[in-house]
């Protein structure tokens, strides 16, 4: 009861963040980007904000110029407002240019989109790194634009600046590393994007919190593509060296399903603890092999690159029918997705970090009787699921099976068995490889 | 015709020791396991019966004290005897200490077992490490007494002395061993355990007379648990060094199904031998893991001794009604289902006895036509199953199949596979690698 | 359609070299197996023919004599002649000895075989290592042979020859070469045996004309078993040496279905090269295991030779009514039929010869817009099967999947996947391992 009150506390307190941030508008680089790290700064004091200049190359790629933008709207010559950019920032084709020119409605239709499938959803569009303008609208809004001149205004600056990104290093007993990479560069969507950063938040508090951690975590903000590249062009080497798991954190906020997106090398230790979580939590998840792939994954799992990192998502991008639109929204996004998303990657935390190696101390098996831990009558239904646990997980710590791989062996999840080993530790009846 | 014969008498012998052995009661420890191993000395005279002193330490346990049952009883005050240890063994629970006393039903109630699921039932109830008493009657029965006054009455020792099992050991032409373990510690019940035992024996006797043996067997009659676990104890090296395969003998003797239940590393000699034998002779057989574990492999494939051990039964313990009841008895267990056991487990035998690795001797396909192995004319039909099963046993004679795996690549059960080879090999077509 | 019709032009070519070859008496030896050879090296000028004389000791197999037939019949006493070998080659069994002399009816019967299931039908029978006489003639035939005596007539010699066989060596840029093996030793038969040879010579034809090619290609026409052991008695070294691949080639004739027939060591690379195609050309396509085996991979297969051969067939032999009948004739072969075979192997052998493994040059995705290789507009439907593709090949050259394995990751035909990294390779992101 405890935990399912705060796990609700939890999801509202996550809804609340996303309500703060939802009008923001985000990009690839610009003060949308800055506010929004400020707003998970006062959340997590340690976050670092980080900035690369536009031009610097990471890779096979150079960092864009950075794009403010301002005002935008189109006119009707009868003074009409048909779009304004102030009503929602999606209605901007992500990195247009600054723009003034009057044009008829011939001219200004090459510059709209529009999804005629889904006549109330404003598109999602970005034009990074070809200079263009264009607008986004409903196509209902579309099919009302009468004939005409019409004035389209925008006033943007796209000239050299630097591209943001935030970076918590949360230290634990070894240096060895778990990554958590999140996005921040969509504007008002709600579960492609903002669930990622934002159970990603919940996820920092908690971890900062706990009372000691196995392995440092590596929690990082930044945006999509261009940002992970240019991240993992900076610390590459560290990352290689010291990363034994990461996540990518995104799509966490609606309440239909679960999914699985696996890395490229598909049975990483990530993968691993993510697929058996994801069995004992919500059987029926959804899987995904790489070729699924569409986040920043691209990046981490890349031949060379090679890390370990997958995504436990809600509905998958690309694959809920309001992605990428303007209903992606906070209606789609409910406390209980959010806080069933922070729940399954916090199993997957702990499942890792009782990720241990066993063996059992003493050969043949142990008289459990004498230790209080076996019934002290034998007939039936004297040996219940607890007993059973316990000689299944004596039976399978051989020095050969970590934690996950005796819950997948025993059928049971990791987190119970990792609650009995330490009782048979305790008892001296199985000691850590 | 003369196996089938055969198996009938060998069926009906084991059965006859069978109603010889049933009305002993054995325990843990006391005269009824010594009785039970003078018998089969008398079967096999090579029979070795060795004691453990109570309190020897053995790994994790301590041999208990030996339990000697004299006579045990409860009368009503009206003088009705309403339970007698003398009508059935199982009516006091094993271990019971002496006892004499009266008291009122209520407090007597707290003291009796029965299985309300199973109302004409006797249960089998033990405490061999905390001292108590108690008594096991139908449900029926429970359900006949009367208010009132009752004595209880148990004339039994409870003191420190030895703990019997029995060894066999047929030395073969190679001191590399197969284990054969069956248990005998438990009062009137049939399949599990008489028929482990009996079977035991008849497979013994059988091994004791090959004309040669390959292997060394190794064939005890232990205690279950404690039993096994001080024999391991005692033969710990030995065993590691040269066992090969073994099989727990247990629950040999109904004719409901074949199971087989794996060993912890699964897929070892024993396992192998055992479940090509059950394809082929019993193709609906039951397979268990070894999640489904219960009798003695528990202490052989314990981590750290890892002895390849698994067991061919008949109806598993715990997976048929009558188990550990007064219902398992000699008309559950049947010669049929005693004799389908001994062939199994011969069956199996010979596979392990004839599992060589052959290679061909020549390069490309022999000639088989030139030594009268394969028809001299081609047509339709003049290619039967025989020629078949010689030349693909001659097409994976690569040097790297054994016999099992190569009956399992071409679909034949080994025995036949095993035939073939004997002629290919005296062709000088083929070698033992 | 140009390739439609190449193809259509191609069947109708091959189907033409079988009508011209398929009155021919072909057997293990004699005058048809020159005179067949001597057609495809007409149509394959370096195409060279060998002789092995009889008496050669070829591994466990002795060359036979070559056997010479120049007519024979059987005459009723009244005159009339009820079978002439004339009319049609399968009426006289293989290898029949010079013979004439007069019989009774039943005393002629023993000689005679027939298919009493397939009345219309006359068998092919052979007896190449026990000398014997025999006819075969279909069993309706068989019914009306009137009581009376009857002359029959063989003329044929059987003596020491030679074994001919063909040889076809395409230099490639590698000493590492594909063997192609067919066999032509059978008589009036049309998928069994003529569709192999004349396949093999059409696509001797195409290798010949490719501007280059990366492996060499062993092509060999051999008579069937014998002619398969002594080839490879001559020249075991450097086929276990070089050969990368290895194709027999035999029922590419009629259109009901294609069929694939494994490799006994069943994963090799030429395996891979035709499940693969099959897979994509024909996926209703029918797997068989080595254990279906019946032609010459039998000998380059056997242990101790181990070559990668396998089999793309259409109807395999055995699994076809006709199989080994007058039935299996220039009806049941089609130009279509041959020409779907024609181009399943080229399939097989493009992959091989592209089959390389590739690394990419960049870490993290490479920016594919600059190259003007991805769309410059994110929005949705942008991202096409094309760039998808693209991708996703990227994702996986990784220095350890070869084309194959990368097409089968990938879920795509080898060959598009080779047309992607072509133009990969030459945009200097992906580079040969």
């Amino acid at each position: 009861m405890d935990d399912r009150r705060n796990e609700n506390l939890t999801g509202q307190t996550m809804h609340g963040w996303m309500r703060d941030l939802f009008p923001v508008c985000r990009s690839l680089t610009g003060p949308g980007v800055r506010e929004t790290l400020a707003y998970f700064a006062r959340l997590l004091p340690d976050l670092k904000t980080h900035a690369v200049p536009s031009g610097t190359e990471v890779f096979d790629w150079t960092v864009p110029d950075e794009w403010t933008i301002r005002s935008a709207w189109i006119e009707h010559e009868d003074g009409t407002r048909v779009v304004d950019f102030a009503d929602n920032n999606l209605h901007l084709v992500g990195y247009s240019h600054a723009f003034d020119e009057t044009m008829p409605l011939d001219e200004l239709q090459k510059h709209i989109h529009s999804l005629p499938a889904m006549p109330d959803a404003i598109p999602y569009v970005t034009s990074y790194y070809k200079r263009r303008w264009g607008f986004c609208i409903s196509e209902n809004a579309r099919k009302k634009l009468k004939s005409g001149n019409y004035r389209v205004f925008i006033d943007a600056d796209l000239k050299p600046g630097v591209m943001n990104y935030g970076e918590l290093i949360l230290p634990g007993a070894s240096c060895e590393e778990i990554l958590l990479s999140t996005y921040i560069c969509h504007p008002s969507m709600a579960n492609n994007e903002l669930s990622g950063p934002v159970v990603a938040a919940a996820l920092a508090q908690w971890l900062g919190a706990l009372p000691a951690r196995r392995y440092t975590y590596r929690i990082v903000f930044v945006p999509e593509t261009i940002g992970a590249i240019a991240y993992l062009a900076r610390n590459l080497d560290a990352m290689k060296t010291n990363t034994v798991a990461g996540f990518v954190l995104t799509c966490m906020g609606d309440e239909r399903t679960y999914s699985f997106l696996a890395s490229r090398l598909d049975n990483t230790l990530a993968d691993r603890a993510a697929r058996h979580t994801l069995r004992h939590i919500a059987p029926g998840y959804k899987e995904y092999s790489y070729l699924a792939r569409g986040s920043d994954e691209r990046q981490y799992c890349a031949p060379g690159v090679d890390l370990p990192v997958c995504s436990v998502m809600r509905s998958k991008y690309g694959e809920y029918p309001e992605y990428h639109t303007s209903l992606d929204n906070l209606e789609l996004v409910t406390p209980n997705g959010l806080a069933g998303s922070l729940h399954a990657m916090q199993r997957c935390i702990e499942t890792l970090e009782a990720n241990h190696i066993y063996r059992v101390t003493v050969l043949s098996e142990p008289q459990l009787g004498k230790r209080g831990l076996y019934p002290d009558i034998n007939k039936a239904g004297s040996y219940d699921d607890e007993t059973r646990l316990l000689k299944d997980t004596l039976a399978y710590c051989d020095g050969k099976h970590d934690l996950i791989a005796l819950g997948e062996r025993i059928g049971q999840p990791a987190w119970e068995v990792a609650r009995v080993c330490r009782t048979l530790e305790a008892a001296g009846l199985i000691r850590k490889v």
